[in-house]
């Protein structure tokens, strides 16, 4: 295994079938620095305009279509002490005409403290003058190159995963994407600070980070949409609109992961869907919406595949 | 404050402006035994044809078209040591094609360990003998009469509350419903020993319930949605097609209920839904879908109203 | 059959179980006034306030659970030189950021040319001196008591009808109601001058009108969404939000009329639906939106039910 | 003014920015033969797997961001005796729970009379013998290039156009569409004998045409989403999930069109779609359903620009 420190020197508002900019092996681990989601990097230069710049991609060795690309969050360290949000909820998040009452989407500065681990506004706004966050990294945009020479902009999401803002996307957490393409062709960015479910003010605190990565290729597993598990819960990943549809995409995929990796009948994995499943939001702000499927490990039988 | 112990006569498969039951003062207990979905009582007589059957009206004196009604939902205790569910995902949760390889919709029978606390299918499914589900009470329907002397079906839900099957809803939780007639009319019944998020098989294990609720006119607080609190947090609720528009009902029912009772201008209050929010998935199986917007109540400022 | 003359004493602003107004046998004609969307009559008197005052409920003698109630409309007269409309598209027909920038949703005043049978702006918007409309009067609502005791406001709709706004519920069409109660229960107003598709103001040119209908049990034809027949063409209304869900209903009541009443396969409707389909827009304004599937009668095999 | 015979060698299932396959002049014309949606030439003879292989790209000298393309659809030949239709309405058109008695989704053959330009089953299906249909083409997928590198597949449609499965796309028409990199790109494919509106069994009646289109660079029609005129309308297209967010984009293009080149205010502007739109459906099998907001040229004041 190696570790490689990847140091981009140009960035991408697509993710799609573009030339490798570093090749690695299945099990390498990857050191990269990323610019936040309007392209500043930390020295607060612009790097490359929004939306979303991505680092990559990364070929990963053997990958072929039908596998999976594993991607293991092994450490998230932001390495700028500011970043910055819109400061009115996004218009699809609230009831139409309530829109006219919205204040403009500017943008605010938040102060993010290295150390102390927190993320407060700066300078702070009345009324939330008491408001200490904790730093809760995460990453916003990542996936892999889409099928048939598709490209698609980094502000949107689908099977190859992209812009799906979920929370769960954190260090300690690991990802399964669809590859579609030799090499996998990995590309990420657009980490957060902390952010609520929905992304439902169109950013999460968005600042530039130090990620440290694994990239595996997983043969035996096959998905459809974006799968991930971490130390309590395995979780899947529909992106769509309307919300619906993400969560309808995010059941069957839950449903056949219980069939094939874990050896349940449709009707075993109904009943256990229906008493224990967790929904979560990602963002309802992009073109494609994000909903996950979630289930305790301590719920699960004994996996076979 | 007096206890009263409500024993119905008549139960009813909509929430409208019906003849009151019972009539409370302000403050006062109610114990009561709920039917399940289906209709059937503790000793599994079928007391009513579903869907929902309803406990009350409960008239609660001095409720007044523009008051909330508090609920406060102290006790649930099962009467019944077996409980429902159905045996496979709803059609429409999964992706439209899969609904050809769903299962039928049978109903499964579950043991609910009275002592235990536990709850399990009976017999077991095969892949299933290690589930042991920890009794997790909730109620899935309940609410007061809507507006313009309408009356809607216990299998949905509105304004006025229904049919949200929210987990949130559990002891312990306090709700708020939108009075629109004298007396606030409250109905009551449906709940659920488990149940999964979204309550996509089309029920949680239904069974039938000893309630003891507290039923309080709060002429203060008004409420366009239900809103409720529990001991960590404060939460709004919004239901209907899609879940996109639920959850900007609960979106825009937050952002309100943040400007009125906690003083937060709409920058305030956009800052601190954007970076804290929390989206939990009632169900989506009904007419209505129901998405809740919850806060954790150590990010909020002092309250005032 | 006998021809009715209907003076409401009363207006309902839901559709539900109520007392009947006035009871006739299947096959009579009524004719009877109504009121405009908020209450106004041919006086401009307000009997009642919005939302869209019905008349009725009439009770058809005969009418069963499971059968259909058939609605004639033979003639609709406007009976008042003026309607009224908004002056500003819906917020929830624009995409979201763009309601930021409509303008009020201030009335406006419509000149309706009894005789010339025209409609126009009075006073003229700038822009718009030219603009000469036909009369093109429609029933907006119409419908039979729901199921179960429900009661639906009429500004919204659902498998008994209600508040649809399609165009073509004009002169000369026939509509088919699922009958829910003894007597049916048949509820009219909210009559438009014109209108078009969505309704996508919030109102059509809304003004009094003179109707005369016939109703008619017809025990043979079994529906669960409205249907419709008019000189060219046989339809389906479904109702619900989003409009794909509304599509889904009429798309799966077209699929059952052709195999239940033309005799075809399944296989067989596909292609006929597949190629001849042609769907409208009913309101896109109201809590449920409204779709209508078409056929034209001369891709029709011969009716055998 | 050229006319160029265009005999494409390669066929691409994305719209993206590839190398022009035939560069133009402003207002050139071109004849080209089109695949059918799975690939298949006049000669039955599979040039290349689906979906819908576009004829393309065509480079229009001039043509910048910002710009709009706008193709003149002159003539529509089809150039096969034969074309196929899938055999079952699509899951997603009908209410879920009845996904389960859908029919196969099989091929099925049909008769293109290209003498009599009528279309029928071959062989005939029971129940429809007397099923004759017009020859009607129409372009099911079409459009430029997007920004930002992006590639969609040919099987989707957003801002640039593609698969829309628009009836009004026809003989006669005009469309115009964004342009996002220079030479706009042009594609073309996927033709229709007939359709009906939606697309609902995922097919019209698809077989191979020999197209003649006129391109030309329009520097002073700004567009966001595709616009079309024919001889009686002027229409805008919007493409998104759900249906409802495609009539909001359709609407909002319309408006702006009425605001820029008609001279109307927003309040004349919602005065005059709010009576007078028709909406039609484009497909609504796609990840992208299309809606189209159609307003007779009749109602509208003289152009300014």
């Amino acid at each position: 295994m190696t570790t490689h420190h990847f140091v981009p020197s140009a960035w991408h508002n697509v993710i799609g079938t573009l030339p490798a900019a570093l090749t690695i092996q299945s099990g390498d681990v990857v050191i990269t620095e990323t610019l936040d989601a309007a392209g500043f990097d930390k020295a607060n230069t612009r790097q490359k305009p929004g939306p979303n710049p991505m680092n990559g991609p990364i070929s990963v060795a053997g990958a072929e279509p039908g596998d999976s690309l594993r991607v293991d969050i092994l450490r998230m360290t932001p390495n700028r002490a500011h970043g910055w949000t819109r400061a009115a909820l996004a218009a699809n998040v609230v009831d139409p005409e309530s829109v006219r009452d919205l204040p403009p989407r500017d943008a605010a500065n938040w102060h993010i403290d290295l150390e102390g681990h927190t993320v407060t506004l700066a300078p702070p706004v009345p009324g939330l003058e008491h408001l200490v966050l904790p730093l809760d990294p995460m990453i916003g945009c990542f996936g892999v190159a889409p099928p048939l020479g598709q490209a698609f902009s980094t502000a949107t999401s689908a099977e190859n995963g992209g812009n799906m803002d979920y929370r769960g996307c954190r260090p300690g957490a690991s990802l399964w994407f669809p590859v579609a393409v030799p090499g996998a062709l990995f590309f990420v960015g657009d980490c957060h600070a902390i952010q609520g479910d929905g992304e439902i003010v169109g950013t999460g605190v968005e600042t530039s980070f130090e990620l440290e990565l694994r990239l595996t290729v997983d043969k035996a597993l096959k998905v459809t949409w974006p799968r991930g598990e971490n130390a309590d819960s395995i979780f899947t990943i529909g992106n769509a609109r309307p919300l619906d549809q993400a969560l309808q995409h995010a059941t069957s995929e839950m449903l056949s992961w219980l069939i094939t990796s874990y050896g349940l009948s449709r009707v075993a994995a109904s009943h256990l869907m229906g008493q224990v499943v967790r929904y979560e939001v990602g963002n309802v702000f992009d073109p494609a919406y994000t909903m996950v499927c979630r289930i305790e490990k301590k719920w699960l039988p004994h996996r076979r595949g």
